[in-house]
């Protein structure tokens, strides 16, 4: 297995992921078959569509349309095993496969933004971010839930941190690439995984204050 | 009337139903004629928009200001109706107007999609599907309503319908492709119709579990 | 100072503007660092991103960062003193500042619109609306907040009559571009700065009729 196949089977698990854990996200409110393929379909590749609209390159997907058949072939899973089982294992099991494909998409969409040298530095950082949450962001605006900027989950910061970290390591070593975003996403996902295990919080000094003490 | 003609027109007709219905939807909470006008607008356009952002083609409306002065001018007929009467009859007129404009946006922009030759099979599909539900997902964000895939109307089922029938009557007769259109619109119009004219709804045992059985 | 550099200016102190009004607008939800900083950005940054995706140009960041580093700068700034001040003062004179930042993004908006000739007479209007207010809406819609479009504020409303003006004066003496541009802005700034002043809203005969009445 080359670097390029390993990157193309976690890009399909990420999108596995994605699409799973949006229909788990959305199911408690009750959804029909329809809206739950929408919605993973919406979460998986929402955020690197984005990405490519303002890097104005032909959305991903449209060369290749792999990303959308798995997305709705686990949106349509994930919304039969809904309807037949507790799933709290598997959920949580969704969570790092989540993890994963955060991590993968993030540096990916660095990487993609470096290569077409677009905003450098802070060009990479910013679509890394928006690649990795804006699927999530799009799926909890429709389904009405609150989108994670307003949650205290770790789960943005860990993503920026590993997009910083990869700008920063290919400014110091720029031949060596794939060493740093191996790192970086190994980064990501260790964060990612460690805020999900022990169920980290940003914690309530570091908030702003509650309308309460206004 | 060409047949160039007669989709322009209902074009026009479908246009006139997304920015007067939007009206209608909104006007429960209280809106004002600014966000009457902007509300009616966004919802005319909003999801040809995304279909041309994701093409990368000129947005349709930027060719055709038509569109915009026949959606401003219907949503302040619809403000000013608002004020004055009931109007049950009326909505219930729209709505079916809303299904004409469903219908042929769908098909158009799958048709609009298969010329450019983007992402076949499933591009005219996703497509079509975003540019005839984008712009009532927009205005139910903005407005804070729930958004049509978190309801258990039959909406974007029949558009759904409507576009895989189209791609499958395209693959198969690929030169009848303005009876194609035509029989896949009416598809759509008498399905949606149908769910307008009988109430029909997801029945419950299509839907995930409750959050109560969870 | 030239012309250009005072634009600049003002469009640096607009964005100033408009991600510190983001980080107070959201902090009562009680919102993080990270929070913060990404309300802060995607409010400054939203509008002119809608209008440079529409109007199929690069985004206006991407040609020149420090927009995204100031606009990091300043919700940092407001992230901070939100948590050691009460600041009405400080939130009362941002208001302002916000006002100034929406005179010049409308009219700059229609201004860089007539300039492609884009959609002439109604493109400069529509882009120079999403403009001052997309990035403010992509704001409340992602804290949950309810849009402006749904409040009775004047803020739309001065901006859709200077960019209505700007068009008008543009076409009466297409030579005198900036004198008109410079008195849209001060039109923009003084009908919104009286809303502020006098708390200003639409008046109730002006609404659609409230629910209890249908």
């Amino acid at each position: 297995m080359t670097v390029a196949e390993l990157q193309y089977a976690l890009g399909m698990a990420g999108t596995v992921a994605f699409a799973a854990t949006a229909v788990a996200a959305v199911a408690p409110k009750r959804i029909d078959l329809f809206g739950a393929l929408v919605m993973g379909v919406i979460t998986a590749i929402g955020g690197g569509t984005m990405r490519d609209l303002i890097l104005d390159v032909p959305v991903f997907w449209s060369q290749d349309l792999n990303y959308i058949w798995v997305a709705l072939a686990a949106s349509l899973v994930a919304f039969i095993a809904n309807k037949r089982m507790t799933g709290g294992e598997v959920y949580q099991a969704m969570l790092y496969l989540d993890a994963a494909g955060v991590a993968l998409f993030a540096i990916q969409a660095a990487h993609k933004t470096m290569q077409l040298d677009f905003a450098q530095p802070l060009g990479p950082i910013l679509l890394g971010i928006i690649t990795a949450i804006g699927g999530g962001m799009l799926r909890d605006v429709l389904a009405g839930n609150q989108t994670l900027l307003m949650r205290k989950e770790l789960y943005a910061v860990p993503v920026t941190v590993g997009c910083v970290a990869y700008v920063t390591l290919m400014a110091m070593f720029p031949t060596s690439g794939s060493i740093s975003a191996g790192f970086c996403m190994l980064l990501i996902f260790c964060l990612r995984g460690a805020a999900i295990y022990w169920d980290l919080h940003v914690p309530s000094f570091l908030l702003t204050r509650p309308v309460s003490n206004k």
